[in-house]
């Protein structure tokens, strides 16, 4: 028995506490266990993932099981204009702004079963114990699945959330994605695109946002840390880099004549990883995406073009960051005879999670037993965009290898269990 | 006047030298422009370049124009098996073997109108100086121009002069590209595919082979150099690399526990770079196919591939940098925590050009005042299949720019002049 374990048997015990409302980790785990069949590839079992792209045939079917699970854990549900799911339990004071809580269940093609999934469900799950002990909360409780968190589906992610938060781009219905309109998708999953501003929720409409998720990182499992407090989803900046040598035959170009805008991309690179890396800090940079141009074994490539991503919580260090790599890239250009054009593609800001909710979430790590420890989440979710209209929180468990958006996306049931029941706790803490 | 005008002012009064056979400079750029037409970018004009792929429609006919060409220069003419046009003129003593020039036709897409048409259409200008001066040689001569130099067709260059040395690839002939087969395509130019065999030359069987081109590097432009000697084709190693690190998600994979294979990539892109700048000598190394998996802005790469290209006349020394690399890509990939495996993918030998026919070129630009210096190419030629049957030369006029294989390729007519009197005095010398 490693140190884990013991503190899971202590876990286990208290659990079982009478008088107290309790997650069933077994339901959890066969509700995770049959959504993930929609989506799952044919003849394949859970460990080949789900692919639930958002509007698509299995995105419809497990959001009516979803919804049927919302109906038989007692919620009163409805589909928002935006084509969100929304689920009510009645507070003892029911006029009280409620506690809204929840995920997403769309996957990015070829994921895992607990991104998204293991917030919805238990959030559910959180219904079913109340439900089961008999227990009323003070406030009412809003159980949310919000539709197409991962905008692989028209390349635009938080579509439900950014909807409810008022925060659509211009246009954005009208986007075509697979020969279809966005406006079309949301009327194939219940919504009314006609009246999608009526999706909106007005700030301080509910009295905190909560959201349980996997943490995509290896950073709880390699501190063998049972809970993650988020203190924010991090702010992401893009730039778009294009680099212009000039190409020639890779045969008859000598070396001190070449301009060679691969030789200048590679340094950038490196400069990018150094520059992040020389301090100290959980910021990233990130070089995810180059091409090259012409592209042929013999031919001195003539063009990249790269695109730069930042990410931290502070975008002042994003900024300073970007302005080393900047500098450096003016002196990889003079170095390599190189032109290399950096520019901002998209800024995303960073959302604080609110200090009152992390304590609370804090205190129920404690009064449970489970180790926890604060962190950024690198990730973008649906509680940023909640974090523009009130109190907000996050609950993150240990997903094993740090893999994410891939079939090997994997959170031990136990892990499973106990982020419920910490969402559990801190629902009734902020509820009531 | 600069130093080349003064030099070309001397060459063009030793050109109206009576008794003399003589380049018309005039003719010649008379017969480049002349052949530009075929595959000249509809509207386009000189300058545009020229898309005149082996085997197109463009080829054919550029291919029926040159052959006229050779018929009035008093050639007597034909197609070999392969599709090679052969153009002979008897000698005094008609039976000795004959001295074998030319050089191709054929271009890349988007190509300029000196790669090939200078050298092949100034073999016809000599036979043509010859013939109005009315010079019977003591060996016959043989012009050719071979077919797909290039190898954009079939991605397999020198198809018409490996045919002549023997060295078609094992189900060369079966080879499809573009719903076209290489059998069908040597037909369409009047070859014979059945017979293909019959195109072999024996050893032996010409006295000498003498190709002038253009350079397509800057070297000789750079020092002001009239003509290149070349002392041989280089030889080129090609190697396929896999970099396989762990593709996650850039938001929520800290810095340190990246495998990112990009970085390594940029590391080893560097890496060839400098070992090969490292010392002194004309080799060249290059990365200049990259491509990144799955290359998403917010994934951590996973995977790249890439090829690195070798090119020097000395086996050995590719061999000794190649060493290098590896030794090097063990390193980086310790160090970045990815596997680099590292294939060789194609050997291509050097060809040395004959030490004779390198001096009495040299005489040849001696005797006519123009400066000189020796060179390697690092591009391929058909000189280099035919150093397999014989003793070879080559002759280089300078690129402006050093550019070649696009519509930017440049010549001066000066130079395409020159070149062509270097070949005709270097003809006239082996020929007797």
């Amino acid at each position: 028995m490693n140190r884990r374990q013991f503190v899971a048997g202590i876990a286990a015990a208290s659990l079982a506490a009478p008088g107290q409302p309790n997650i069933e980790g077994a339901r959890l785990r066969d509700h995770i266990e049959r959504l993930s069949q929609y989506g799952r590839p044919a003849g394949g079992n859970f460990a080949d993932g789900v692919s639930r792209v958002a509007y698509s045939d299995a995105d419809v079917a497990g959001r009516a099981y979803v919804r049927g699970l919302m109906e038989t854990a007692g919620l009163e549900t409805r589909i928002d204009a935006a084509g969100n799911i929304f689920g009510r339990r009645p507070g003892r004071e029911d006029s009280l702004p409620p506690v809204l809580f929840g995920s997403h269940i769309d996957s990015v093609p070829s994921g895992g079963n607990f991104d998204g999934d293991l917030g919805s469900l238990a959030a559910i799950e959180v219904v079913h114990s109340l439900a089961d002990a008999g227990i009323a909360t003070r406030r009412p409780l809003q159980v949310v699945v919000w539709q197409n968190e991962e905008g692989y589906a028209f390349n635009n992610g938080l579509a439900g959330s950014r909807a409810a938060a008022g925060h659509l781009d211009p246009g954005e219905l009208d986007a075509v994605w697979n020969g279809m309109k966005k406006s079309e998708a949301i009327r194939k999953i219940g919504g009314n695109p006609d009246r999608i501003a009526e999706a909106r929720i007005p700030k301080g409409a509910f009295a905190s946002y909560l959201e349980l998720h996997i943490e995509q990182g290896g950073t709880l499992e390699r501190s063998g840390i049972d809970i993650g407090i988020v203190e924010g989803i991090v702010a992401i900046d893009r730039y778009d880099v294009e680099i212009r040598g000039f190409a020639n035959h890779a045969g008859t170009t000598p070396m001190p004549e070449r301009q060679d805008a691969l030789v200048a991309a590679s340094q950038l690179v490196i400069a990018v990883n150094d520059i992040v890396r020389a301090e100290p800090g959980r910021q990233v940079g990130t070089v995810g995406q180059l091409n090259v141009s012409p592209n042929a074994p013999n031919i001195v490539p003539g063009g990249v073009k790269l695109v730069i991503e930042l990410r931290d919580l502070s975008a002042a260090k994003i900024s300073a960051l970007a302005g080393r790599i900047q500098a450096r890239a003016r002196e990889i250009a003079a170095q390599t005879r190189t032109t290399i054009e950096i520019r901002p593609a998209a800024h995303h800001d960073a959302a604080l999670a609110t200090p009152e909710i992390q304590r609370s979430i804090e205190a129920s790590c404690d009064k449970l037993g489970f180790t926890h420890q604060r962190l950024p989440s690198g990730a973008g979710h649906d509680a940023q965009a909640m974090a523009l209209l009130g109190p907000m929180g996050m609950i993150f468990v240990p997903s094993v290898g740090g893999i994410s958006h891939s079939p090997k996306e994997l959170t031990s049931w136990q892990d499973c269990a106990r982020g419920a029941q910490v969402l559990l706790h801190t629902v009734l803490a902020q509820a009531g």
